[in-house]
Protein backbone atom coordinates (compact mmCIF):
# COMPACT_ATOMS: atom_id res chain seq x y z
CA UNK A 1 0.00 0.00 0.00
CA UNK A 2 1.47 3.18 -0.86
CA UNK A 3 0.70 6.73 0.57
CA UNK A 4 -0.83 7.95 -2.12
CA UNK A 5 -3.45 5.04 -2.61
CA UNK A 6 -3.95 5.05 1.41
CA UNK A 7 -4.39 8.96 1.41
CA UNK A 8 -6.59 8.11 -2.05
CA UNK A 9 -8.93 5.68 -0.05
CA UNK A 10 -9.70 7.92 2.93
CA UNK A 11 -10.20 10.91 1.02
CA UNK A 12 -13.37 9.31 -0.10
CA UNK A 13 -14.69 9.70 3.63
CA UNK A 14 -12.31 12.73 4.78
CA UNK A 15 -12.67 15.18 2.37
CA UNK A 16 -10.15 17.39 3.93
CA UNK A 17 -7.16 15.45 3.50
CA UNK A 18 -5.19 16.01 0.46
CA UNK A 19 -4.31 19.45 0.95
CA UNK A 20 -1.18 20.31 2.94
CA UNK A 21 -3.35 21.35 5.82
CA UNK A 22 -7.18 21.28 6.59
CA UNK A 23 -8.86 24.42 6.73
CA UNK A 24 -11.95 24.79 9.15
CA UNK A 25 -14.16 27.97 9.62
CA UNK A 26 -14.28 29.64 13.39
CA UNK A 27 -15.29 33.01 14.29
CA UNK A 28 -13.56 35.31 12.44
CA UNK A 29 -10.62 33.43 11.22
CA UNK A 30 -10.27 29.69 9.07
CA UNK A 31 -8.50 27.61 11.32
CA UNK A 32 -5.79 25.34 9.50
CA UNK A 33 -4.77 21.89 10.78
CA UNK A 34 -1.08 19.76 9.82
CA UNK A 35 0.34 16.74 11.28
CA UNK A 36 3.94 15.57 10.44
CA UNK A 37 5.21 11.91 11.57
CA UNK A 38 9.09 12.00 12.10
CA UNK A 39 10.23 8.03 12.46
CA UNK A 40 13.72 6.79 13.27
CA UNK A 41 15.17 4.92 10.51
CA UNK A 42 12.67 5.99 7.83
CA UNK A 43 13.44 10.04 8.03
CA UNK A 44 16.65 10.04 10.21
CA UNK A 45 19.11 7.94 11.29
CA UNK A 46 19.96 8.85 15.13
CA UNK A 47 23.56 8.26 14.76
CA UNK A 48 24.08 11.00 12.00
CA UNK A 49 21.45 13.53 13.78
CA UNK A 50 21.85 15.45 16.60
CA UNK A 51 19.05 15.73 18.97
CA UNK A 52 18.41 19.39 18.74
CA UNK A 53 18.21 18.82 14.31
CA UNK A 54 15.39 15.92 14.91
CA UNK A 55 13.80 18.58 17.02
CA UNK A 56 14.10 21.42 14.69
CA UNK A 57 12.92 19.33 11.59
CA UNK A 58 9.59 17.64 13.43
CA UNK A 59 8.34 21.03 13.56
CA UNK A 60 9.39 22.32 10.43
CA UNK A 61 7.83 19.97 8.81
CA UNK A 62 4.69 21.28 9.72
CA UNK A 63 5.23 24.48 9.17
CA UNK A 64 5.94 24.01 6.07
CA UNK A 65 2.38 23.24 5.65
CA UNK A 66 1.02 25.77 7.16
CA UNK A 67 3.68 28.45 5.03
CA UNK A 68 2.11 26.76 1.87
CA UNK A 69 -1.15 27.65 2.73
CA UNK A 70 -0.46 31.46 3.76
CA UNK A 71 -1.14 30.88 7.31
CA UNK A 72 0.30 32.06 10.25
CA UNK A 73 1.23 29.06 12.98
CA UNK A 74 -0.28 29.60 16.34
CA UNK A 75 -0.16 26.61 18.36
CA UNK A 76 1.66 23.22 18.50
CA UNK A 77 1.29 19.62 20.40
CA UNK A 78 4.35 17.44 20.46
CA UNK A 79 3.81 14.01 21.38
CA UNK A 80 7.17 11.94 21.37
CA UNK A 81 7.39 8.20 21.74
CA UNK A 82 10.80 7.13 22.82
CA UNK A 83 13.09 4.60 22.88
CA UNK A 84 15.51 3.50 25.20
CA UNK A 85 18.24 5.01 23.85
CA UNK A 86 16.74 8.45 24.13
CA UNK A 87 18.11 10.03 27.46
CA UNK A 88 16.63 12.78 29.35
CA UNK A 89 19.48 15.31 27.78
CA UNK A 90 18.51 14.23 24.39
CA UNK A 91 14.86 14.92 24.76
CA UNK A 92 15.48 18.12 26.24
CA UNK A 93 18.02 18.85 23.02
CA UNK A 94 15.12 17.71 21.21
CA UNK A 95 12.68 20.43 22.45
CA UNK A 96 16.03 23.16 22.51
CA UNK A 97 16.05 21.96 18.63
CA UNK A 98 11.89 22.44 18.08
CA UNK A 99 11.49 25.34 20.22
CA UNK A 100 14.58 27.69 18.67
CA UNK A 101 12.40 27.27 15.81
CA UNK A 102 8.59 28.36 17.57
CA UNK A 103 9.83 30.90 18.81
CA UNK A 104 11.52 32.59 15.29
CA UNK A 105 7.81 32.06 14.33
CA UNK A 106 5.80 32.60 17.20
CA UNK A 107 4.26 29.42 17.60
CA UNK A 108 3.44 28.49 21.36
CA UNK A 109 3.61 24.68 22.53
CA UNK A 110 0.70 24.31 23.56
CA UNK A 111 0.50 20.62 24.57
CA UNK A 112 1.99 16.80 23.91
CA UNK A 113 2.13 13.51 25.04
CA UNK A 114 5.46 10.50 25.65
CA UNK A 115 5.05 7.33 25.80
CA UNK A 116 7.61 4.56 25.07
CA UNK A 117 8.37 2.70 21.78
CA UNK A 118 11.22 0.87 20.06
CA UNK A 119 12.45 3.51 17.87
CA UNK A 120 11.95 7.22 18.42
CA UNK A 121 8.64 8.72 16.65
CA UNK A 122 7.70 12.45 16.70
CA UNK A 123 4.31 13.69 15.94
CA UNK A 124 3.87 17.58 15.29
CA UNK A 125 0.60 18.95 14.94
CA UNK A 126 0.17 22.78 14.17
CA UNK A 127 -2.53 24.75 13.97
CA UNK A 128 -2.33 28.14 12.21
CA UNK A 129 -4.81 30.77 11.56
CA UNK A 130 -6.11 32.62 7.62
CA UNK A 131 -8.05 35.40 7.06
CA UNK A 132 -11.52 33.85 6.35
CA UNK A 133 -11.64 32.14 2.73
CA UNK A 134 -7.87 33.58 1.80
CA UNK A 135 -6.44 30.29 2.60
CA UNK A 136 -4.02 28.87 -0.55
CA UNK A 137 -5.05 25.80 -1.81
CA UNK A 138 -3.85 23.67 -4.30
CA UNK A 139 -6.90 22.78 -6.58
CA UNK A 140 -6.68 26.60 -8.06
CA UNK A 141 -4.89 26.64 -10.76
CA UNK A 142 -5.62 28.29 -14.17
CA UNK A 143 -4.62 27.19 -17.36
CA UNK A 144 -2.49 30.55 -18.62
CA UNK A 145 -0.89 30.51 -14.94
CA UNK A 146 2.92 30.62 -14.68
CA UNK A 147 4.06 28.18 -12.78
CA UNK A 148 7.16 29.09 -9.90
CA UNK A 149 9.42 27.47 -7.11
CA UNK A 150 10.93 29.10 -4.17
CA UNK A 151 14.62 28.26 -4.61
CA UNK A 152 16.86 25.57 -6.20
CA UNK A 153 15.93 22.35 -5.80
CA UNK A 154 17.69 18.73 -5.28
CA UNK A 155 19.37 19.25 -2.30
CA UNK A 156 17.02 20.03 0.73
CA UNK A 157 18.57 21.23 3.51
CA UNK A 158 17.88 19.14 6.62
CA UNK A 159 17.37 22.45 8.60
CA UNK A 160 15.55 24.04 5.84
CA UNK A 161 13.92 27.28 6.76
CA UNK A 162 9.87 27.11 6.47
CA UNK A 163 8.88 29.56 3.92
CA UNK A 164 5.79 30.89 6.10
CA UNK A 165 6.76 34.92 5.06
CA UNK A 166 6.93 33.61 1.44
CA UNK A 167 3.47 31.86 1.86
CA UNK A 168 2.10 35.15 3.04
CA UNK A 169 3.33 37.17 0.61
CA UNK A 170 1.60 34.80 -1.98
CA UNK A 171 -1.55 35.41 -0.52
CA UNK A 172 -1.71 38.80 -0.73
CA UNK A 173 -0.85 38.41 -4.73
CA UNK A 174 -3.54 36.37 -4.70
CA UNK A 175 -1.61 33.46 -5.64
CA UNK A 176 -3.81 30.93 -7.54
CA UNK A 177 -2.59 27.24 -6.05
CA UNK A 178 0.30 26.90 -3.70
CA UNK A 179 1.70 23.73 -1.98
CA UNK A 180 5.04 22.36 -0.50
CA UNK A 181 7.98 20.71 -2.05
CA UNK A 182 7.84 17.45 0.65
CA UNK A 183 7.97 14.74 -2.18
CA UNK A 184 9.85 16.17 -5.52
CA UNK A 185 8.62 18.08 -7.64
CA UNK A 186 7.48 15.20 -10.00
CA UNK A 187 4.98 14.04 -7.57
CA UNK A 188 3.84 16.99 -6.10
CA UNK A 189 3.14 18.93 -9.09
CA UNK A 190 1.28 15.74 -10.42
CA UNK A 191 -0.63 16.22 -7.05
CA UNK A 192 -1.55 19.66 -7.93
CA UNK A 193 -2.63 19.70 -11.50
CA UNK A 194 -5.04 16.59 -10.06
CA UNK A 195 -6.29 18.60 -7.89
CA UNK A 196 -6.76 21.77 -10.08
CA UNK A 197 -7.89 19.43 -13.28
CA UNK A 198 -5.02 20.83 -15.26
CA UNK A 199 -1.98 19.72 -17.21
CA UNK A 200 1.57 21.34 -16.72
CA UNK A 201 4.40 22.00 -19.20
CA UNK A 202 7.62 23.09 -17.41
CA UNK A 203 10.96 24.22 -19.70
CA UNK A 204 13.58 25.02 -16.75
CA UNK A 205 14.39 24.11 -13.31
CA UNK A 206 16.61 25.68 -10.93
CA UNK A 207 18.64 23.17 -9.57
CA UNK A 208 21.35 23.42 -6.40
CA UNK A 209 24.70 23.26 -6.82
CA UNK A 210 25.58 19.54 -7.48
CA UNK A 211 21.77 18.24 -8.11
CA UNK A 212 21.29 16.55 -10.93
CA UNK A 213 17.97 17.10 -13.20
CA UNK A 214 16.70 13.75 -11.36
CA UNK A 215 17.14 14.95 -8.09
CA UNK A 216 15.63 17.89 -8.92
CA UNK A 217 12.72 16.40 -10.16
CA UNK A 218 13.00 13.66 -7.80
CA UNK A 219 14.10 13.72 -4.82
CA UNK A 220 11.92 15.02 -2.07
CA UNK A 221 12.02 17.15 1.64
CA UNK A 222 13.08 20.67 -0.23
CA UNK A 223 10.19 22.12 1.26
CA UNK A 224 10.18 24.99 -1.01
CA UNK A 225 6.91 26.15 -2.49
CA UNK A 226 5.80 25.12 -5.55
CA UNK A 227 2.95 27.95 -6.65
CA UNK A 228 0.68 29.21 -9.20
CA UNK A 229 0.10 32.79 -10.45
CA UNK A 230 -1.74 34.88 -13.19
CA UNK A 231 0.61 35.80 -15.61
CA UNK A 232 -0.06 39.78 -15.03
CA UNK A 233 1.30 38.98 -11.60
CA UNK A 234 5.00 40.41 -10.91
CA UNK A 235 6.80 37.37 -8.93
CA UNK A 236 8.20 37.97 -5.12
CA UNK A 237 11.41 38.33 -5.76
CA UNK A 238 13.97 35.06 -5.49
CA UNK A 239 10.66 32.76 -7.24
CA UNK A 240 12.35 31.14 -10.12
CA UNK A 241 9.63 30.33 -13.50
CA UNK A 242 9.93 26.80 -14.06
CA UNK A 243 6.70 26.31 -16.86
CA UNK A 244 2.91 27.04 -17.63
CA UNK A 245 -0.27 25.82 -16.75
CA UNK A 246 -1.93 24.23 -20.00
CA UNK A 247 -5.63 22.35 -20.25
CA UNK A 248 -5.12 18.89 -21.22
CA UNK A 249 -5.21 15.68 -19.80
CA UNK A 250 -5.55 16.28 -16.21
CA UNK A 251 -2.16 15.52 -13.75
CA UNK A 252 0.35 15.48 -16.83
CA UNK A 253 3.38 16.82 -15.96
CA UNK A 254 5.75 17.63 -18.74
CA UNK A 255 9.37 18.96 -19.46
CA UNK A 256 10.57 20.60 -22.60
CA UNK A 257 7.59 18.46 -24.12
CA UNK A 258 9.04 15.09 -22.30
CA UNK A 259 5.99 13.57 -19.89
CA UNK A 260 7.17 13.42 -16.06
CA UNK A 261 6.54 10.38 -14.03
CA UNK A 262 5.87 11.24 -10.62
CA UNK A 263 8.05 9.23 -8.61
CA UNK A 264 9.35 11.37 -5.81
CA UNK A 265 9.90 10.42 -2.62
CA UNK A 266 6.78 8.55 -0.69
CA UNK A 267 7.48 8.43 2.93
CA UNK A 268 5.32 5.27 3.20
CA UNK A 269 7.00 3.16 0.92
CA UNK A 270 10.25 4.40 0.57
CA UNK A 271 13.33 2.68 2.87
CA UNK A 272 15.71 4.52 5.20
CA UNK A 273 17.03 7.43 3.13
CA UNK A 274 20.41 6.24 1.57
CA UNK A 275 22.14 10.03 1.04
CA UNK A 276 21.10 11.75 4.05
CA UNK A 277 21.24 15.24 3.73
CA UNK A 278 24.21 17.03 5.04
CA UNK A 279 24.22 20.67 4.13
CA UNK B 1 13.27 9.33 33.52
CA UNK B 2 9.41 8.92 34.54
CA UNK B 3 6.86 10.70 33.11
CA UNK B 4 5.69 13.23 36.08
CA UNK B 5 9.42 14.26 35.97
CA UNK B 6 9.72 14.68 32.27
CA UNK B 7 6.35 16.84 32.46
CA UNK B 8 7.50 18.63 35.30
CA UNK B 9 10.96 19.35 33.61
CA UNK B 10 9.37 20.66 30.37
CA UNK B 11 6.31 22.31 32.49
CA UNK B 12 9.09 25.01 33.37
CA UNK B 13 9.21 26.15 29.72
CA UNK B 14 5.66 25.00 28.30
CA UNK B 15 3.29 26.94 30.93
CA UNK B 16 0.14 24.92 29.58
CA UNK B 17 1.48 21.59 29.54
CA UNK B 18 0.19 20.24 32.78
CA UNK B 19 -3.83 19.94 32.43
CA UNK B 20 -6.01 17.80 30.47
CA UNK B 21 -5.35 20.31 27.51
CA UNK B 22 -4.28 23.46 26.86
CA UNK B 23 -6.07 26.54 26.66
CA UNK B 24 -6.18 29.32 24.20
CA UNK B 25 -8.35 32.10 23.03
CA UNK B 26 -9.02 32.45 19.70
CA UNK B 27 -12.35 34.48 18.55
CA UNK B 28 -14.91 34.70 20.87
CA UNK B 29 -14.46 31.52 22.12
CA UNK B 30 -11.20 29.74 23.64
CA UNK B 31 -9.75 26.53 22.09
CA UNK B 32 -8.75 23.41 24.07
CA UNK B 33 -5.97 21.10 22.62
CA UNK B 34 -4.96 17.57 23.21
CA UNK B 35 -2.97 14.85 21.82
CA UNK B 36 -2.52 11.11 22.93
CA UNK B 37 0.12 8.62 21.84
CA UNK B 38 -1.54 4.74 21.58
CA UNK B 39 1.47 2.60 20.90
CA UNK B 40 1.64 -1.21 20.28
CA UNK B 41 3.23 -3.25 23.25
CA UNK B 42 2.94 -0.56 25.13
CA UNK B 43 -0.97 0.03 25.24
CA UNK B 44 -2.70 -2.84 23.61
CA UNK B 45 -1.41 -5.72 22.26
CA UNK B 46 -2.33 -6.74 18.25
CA UNK B 47 -3.39 -10.34 19.40
CA UNK B 48 -5.95 -9.12 21.45
CA UNK B 49 -7.61 -6.00 19.88
CA UNK B 50 -9.21 -5.67 16.86
CA UNK B 51 -8.51 -2.70 14.22
CA UNK B 52 -11.58 -0.71 15.31
CA UNK B 53 -11.03 -1.57 18.99
CA UNK B 54 -7.48 0.15 18.61
CA UNK B 55 -9.06 3.35 16.79
CA UNK B 56 -12.05 3.64 18.78
CA UNK B 57 -9.37 4.05 21.82
CA UNK B 58 -7.00 6.17 20.09
CA UNK B 59 -9.69 8.76 19.58
CA UNK B 60 -11.58 8.25 22.85
CA UNK B 61 -8.90 8.96 25.04
CA UNK B 62 -8.59 12.22 23.70
CA UNK B 63 -11.99 12.94 23.82
CA UNK B 64 -12.21 12.13 27.67
CA UNK B 65 -9.18 15.06 27.89
CA UNK B 66 -11.66 17.58 26.46
CA UNK B 67 -14.43 16.19 28.41
CA UNK B 68 -12.49 16.54 31.42
CA UNK B 69 -12.20 20.20 30.73
CA UNK B 70 -15.95 20.98 30.20
CA UNK B 71 -15.64 21.03 26.33
CA UNK B 72 -17.02 20.75 22.83
CA UNK B 73 -14.57 18.35 20.52
CA UNK B 74 -14.79 19.73 17.54
CA UNK B 75 -11.75 18.61 15.20
CA UNK B 76 -9.09 15.70 14.94
CA UNK B 77 -5.52 15.08 13.07
CA UNK B 78 -4.63 10.89 13.15
CA UNK B 79 -1.25 10.53 12.67
CA UNK B 80 -0.78 6.53 12.21
CA UNK B 81 2.83 4.70 12.41
CA UNK B 82 2.38 1.59 10.23
CA UNK B 83 4.21 -1.69 10.97
CA UNK B 84 4.58 -4.69 8.69
CA UNK B 85 1.53 -6.69 9.83
CA UNK B 86 -0.88 -3.37 9.21
CA UNK B 87 -2.30 -4.50 6.36
CA UNK B 88 -5.04 -2.32 4.45
CA UNK B 89 -7.82 -4.28 5.86
CA UNK B 90 -6.41 -3.59 9.05
CA UNK B 91 -6.13 0.35 8.76
CA UNK B 92 -9.52 0.16 7.01
CA UNK B 93 -10.85 -1.80 10.44
CA UNK B 94 -9.02 1.15 12.42
CA UNK B 95 -10.72 3.96 11.16
CA UNK B 96 -13.85 2.40 11.07
CA UNK B 97 -13.59 2.19 14.80
CA UNK B 98 -12.66 5.84 15.16
CA UNK B 99 -14.67 7.22 12.88
CA UNK B 100 -17.88 5.66 14.55
CA UNK B 101 -16.87 7.53 17.58
CA UNK B 102 -15.83 10.68 16.27
CA UNK B 103 -19.36 10.94 14.39
CA UNK B 104 -21.16 9.96 18.00
CA UNK B 105 -19.78 12.90 19.32
CA UNK B 106 -19.37 15.19 16.00
CA UNK B 107 -15.43 15.38 15.68
CA UNK B 108 -14.38 16.19 11.97
CA UNK B 109 -11.26 14.38 11.16
CA UNK B 110 -9.81 17.27 9.64
CA UNK B 111 -5.90 15.61 8.74
CA UNK B 112 -3.34 12.82 9.26
CA UNK B 113 -0.29 11.51 8.26
CA UNK B 114 1.22 8.10 7.54
CA UNK B 115 4.59 6.47 8.05
CA UNK B 116 6.08 2.75 8.61
CA UNK B 117 7.76 1.49 12.25
CA UNK B 118 8.36 -1.13 13.78
CA UNK B 119 5.47 -1.09 15.59
CA UNK B 120 1.89 0.51 15.20
CA UNK B 121 1.56 3.90 16.72
CA UNK B 122 -1.29 6.44 16.88
CA UNK B 123 -1.32 9.48 18.03
CA UNK B 124 -4.43 11.71 17.39
CA UNK B 125 -4.91 15.23 18.24
CA UNK B 126 -7.94 16.51 19.32
CA UNK B 127 -9.25 20.47 18.95
CA UNK B 128 -12.17 21.57 21.23
CA UNK B 129 -13.90 24.40 22.32
CA UNK B 130 -15.50 25.90 25.69
CA UNK B 131 -17.06 29.53 25.91
CA UNK B 132 -14.26 31.91 26.83
CA UNK B 133 -13.07 31.41 30.39
CA UNK B 134 -15.30 28.45 31.33
CA UNK B 135 -12.91 25.66 30.84
CA UNK B 136 -12.59 23.20 33.74
CA UNK B 137 -9.24 22.96 35.01
CA UNK B 138 -7.61 20.69 37.70
CA UNK B 139 -5.73 23.88 39.78
CA UNK B 140 -9.25 25.71 41.03
CA UNK B 141 -10.11 23.17 43.93
CA UNK B 142 -10.87 25.01 47.37
CA UNK B 143 -11.24 23.44 50.78
CA UNK B 144 -15.00 22.30 51.76
CA UNK B 145 -15.39 21.39 48.31
CA UNK B 146 -16.87 17.75 47.92
CA UNK B 147 -14.71 15.44 45.40
CA UNK B 148 -16.36 13.31 43.15
CA UNK B 149 -16.05 10.54 40.45
CA UNK B 150 -18.19 9.72 37.74
CA UNK B 151 -18.77 5.71 38.18
CA UNK B 152 -16.88 2.52 39.56
CA UNK B 153 -13.38 2.55 39.42
CA UNK B 154 -10.79 -0.43 38.76
CA UNK B 155 -11.86 -1.88 36.04
CA UNK B 156 -11.71 0.52 32.72
CA UNK B 157 -13.52 -0.90 29.88
CA UNK B 158 -11.54 -1.10 26.24
CA UNK B 159 -14.15 0.73 24.59
CA UNK B 160 -15.21 3.95 26.96
CA UNK B 161 -17.59 5.99 26.43
CA UNK B 162 -15.96 10.02 27.40
CA UNK B 163 -17.91 11.59 29.62
CA UNK B 164 -18.52 14.84 27.20
CA UNK B 165 -21.38 14.85 28.63
CA UNK B 166 -21.06 14.89 32.20
CA UNK B 167 -18.28 17.52 31.35
CA UNK B 168 -20.66 19.95 30.12
CA UNK B 169 -23.28 19.46 33.09
CA UNK B 170 -20.52 19.99 35.01
CA UNK B 171 -19.37 23.29 33.61
CA UNK B 172 -22.64 24.71 33.76
CA UNK B 173 -23.21 23.40 37.62
CA UNK B 174 -19.89 25.18 38.06
CA UNK B 175 -17.37 22.55 39.22
CA UNK B 176 -14.56 24.10 40.96
CA UNK B 177 -12.50 21.64 39.13
CA UNK B 178 -12.28 18.36 36.69
CA UNK B 179 -9.79 15.91 35.04
CA UNK B 180 -10.21 12.48 33.90
CA UNK B 181 -9.21 9.34 35.49
CA UNK B 182 -6.31 8.30 33.06
CA UNK B 183 -3.73 7.15 35.23
CA UNK B 184 -5.68 6.07 38.61
CA UNK B 185 -6.95 7.81 41.15
CA UNK B 186 -4.16 8.16 43.66
CA UNK B 187 -1.81 9.42 40.83
CA UNK B 188 -4.44 11.70 39.54
CA UNK B 189 -6.07 13.12 42.67
CA UNK B 190 -2.67 13.84 43.74
CA UNK B 191 -1.93 15.89 40.62
CA UNK B 192 -5.17 17.93 41.28
CA UNK B 193 -4.56 18.60 44.56
CA UNK B 194 -0.78 19.43 43.75
CA UNK B 195 -2.70 21.94 41.13
CA UNK B 196 -4.85 23.32 43.38
CA UNK B 197 -2.35 23.65 46.29
CA UNK B 198 -4.63 21.70 48.58
CA UNK B 199 -5.67 18.29 50.50
CA UNK B 200 -7.72 15.41 49.71
CA UNK B 201 -10.09 13.43 52.62
CA UNK B 202 -11.94 10.21 50.89
CA UNK B 203 -14.03 8.06 52.92
CA UNK B 204 -15.08 5.72 50.26
CA UNK B 205 -14.45 4.60 47.11
CA UNK B 206 -16.98 3.44 44.61
CA UNK B 207 -15.41 -0.15 43.32
CA UNK B 208 -16.31 -2.25 39.91
CA UNK B 209 -17.14 -5.50 40.20
CA UNK B 210 -14.57 -7.90 41.16
CA UNK B 211 -12.07 -5.07 41.32
CA UNK B 212 -10.08 -4.76 44.79
CA UNK B 213 -9.36 -1.43 46.66
CA UNK B 214 -6.15 -1.68 45.47
CA UNK B 215 -7.20 -1.36 41.74
CA UNK B 216 -9.69 1.26 42.52
CA UNK B 217 -6.77 3.61 43.83
CA UNK B 218 -3.95 2.60 41.72
CA UNK B 219 -4.97 1.33 38.20
CA UNK B 220 -5.53 3.71 35.41
CA UNK B 221 -7.35 3.85 32.32
CA UNK B 222 -10.98 3.58 34.76
CA UNK B 223 -11.57 7.05 31.92
CA UNK B 224 -14.22 8.09 34.63
CA UNK B 225 -14.58 11.99 35.72
CA UNK B 226 -13.20 13.45 38.75
CA UNK B 227 -14.21 16.75 39.93
CA UNK B 228 -15.01 18.91 42.46
CA UNK B 229 -17.75 20.82 43.88
CA UNK B 230 -18.79 23.25 46.89
CA UNK B 231 -20.72 21.34 49.18
CA UNK B 232 -24.05 23.84 48.16
CA UNK B 233 -24.46 22.14 44.58
CA UNK B 234 -26.02 19.17 43.59
CA UNK B 235 -24.29 16.65 42.03
CA UNK B 236 -25.14 15.03 39.00
CA UNK B 237 -27.28 11.93 38.60
CA UNK B 238 -24.59 9.15 38.95
CA UNK B 239 -21.90 10.67 40.87
CA UNK B 240 -20.37 8.94 43.80
CA UNK B 241 -18.88 11.66 46.56
CA UNK B 242 -15.83 9.96 48.11
CA UNK B 243 -14.51 12.83 50.31
CA UNK B 244 -13.80 16.65 50.51
CA UNK B 245 -10.97 18.98 49.41
CA UNK B 246 -8.91 20.14 53.13
CA UNK B 247 -6.29 22.56 53.78
CA UNK B 248 -3.30 21.29 54.84
CA UNK B 249 0.11 19.57 53.28
CA UNK B 250 -0.09 20.47 49.75
CA UNK B 251 -0.45 17.37 47.81
CA UNK B 252 -1.87 14.67 50.55
CA UNK B 253 -4.28 12.52 49.63
CA UNK B 254 -5.57 10.04 52.66
CA UNK B 255 -8.23 7.52 52.93
CA UNK B 256 -10.37 7.14 56.08
CA UNK B 257 -7.00 8.28 57.67
CA UNK B 258 -4.20 6.64 56.23
CA UNK B 259 -2.04 8.37 53.43
CA UNK B 260 -2.77 7.31 49.93
CA UNK B 261 0.77 7.27 47.55
CA UNK B 262 0.54 8.13 44.27
CA UNK B 263 1.06 4.83 42.88
CA UNK B 264 -0.66 5.47 39.17
CA UNK B 265 -0.38 3.93 36.28
CA UNK B 266 2.47 5.93 34.30
CA UNK B 267 2.62 5.36 30.60
CA UNK B 268 6.32 6.59 29.85
CA UNK B 269 7.21 4.20 32.96
CA UNK B 270 5.06 1.08 32.85
CA UNK B 271 5.55 -2.59 31.02
CA UNK B 272 2.66 -3.49 28.27
CA UNK B 273 -0.38 -4.31 30.71
CA UNK B 274 0.12 -7.53 32.50
CA UNK B 275 -3.67 -7.31 33.01
CA UNK B 276 -5.48 -6.35 29.50
CA UNK B 277 -8.66 -4.77 29.41
CA UNK B 278 -11.08 -7.24 27.85
CA UNK B 279 -14.71 -5.38 29.66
Amino acid sequence: MTELSLVAALAKRLPRIGDDCAIVRHGDEDLLFTTDLLVEDVHFRRTERTAADVGYRALARSLSDIAAMGGDPRWATVALALPPWATERWVAGFYRGLLSLAARHKTEIVGGDFSRAPVLIADVMVCGTVPTGQALRRDRARPGDLIYVSGPLGRGKWRFVPRLALGRQLRALGATSCMDLSDGLSLDLHRLTLASRVSAELNTLPLARGASLEEGFHRGEDYELLFTLPASVKPPRGAHAVGKVTRGKVGRVTYNGVLVTPDGHDHFRSQPQPDPRTA
